[in-house]
């Protein structure tokens, strides 16, 4: 059976392109991949916080938060 | 042609967690992973700094950096 991998972010721009870059490495024969927009997605926060999120992007493979501090590069912001 | 996955560590019990988890999740059909331990070796520093490489634990996916803080729970700890 395959282990859940699920991407929290927030919509911002930097999140997005982390998103993208970190979804895509996944190895999808062992995950299950869902990405969740917790701006939008509000019903998804207290999952989670549950899984140990705590700001994003953050990465939970199979039940272990990740957090992802990508940062900003100004030149992302120009 | 395999992307080039570099996961940098400097051997704190935490960031190993992290490295098992993460670089056992990456699809090597699409990355080449290599881990480097840059406590013991200093002469990739330059190497993790070119790269955008902040803090450790950091995931360099395909020359884009990634700072991965998980922290640490108190349990890890006891």
């Amino acid at each position: 059976m395959k282990k859940k991998a699920v991407f929290y972010h927030a919509g911002c721009p930097v999140c997005i392109s982390a998103e993208q870059t970190v979804v895509s490495a996944l190895d999808r024969n062992q995950f299950d991949v869902e990405v969740v927009h917790l701006g939008s997605d509000k019903h998804r926060l207290s999952g989670a916080e549950k899984a140990g999120v705590k700001s994003v992007p953050a990465l939970v493979l199979d039940g272990q938060a990740f957090h992802i501090n990508f940062g900003a590069h100004l030149s992302d912001l120009k």
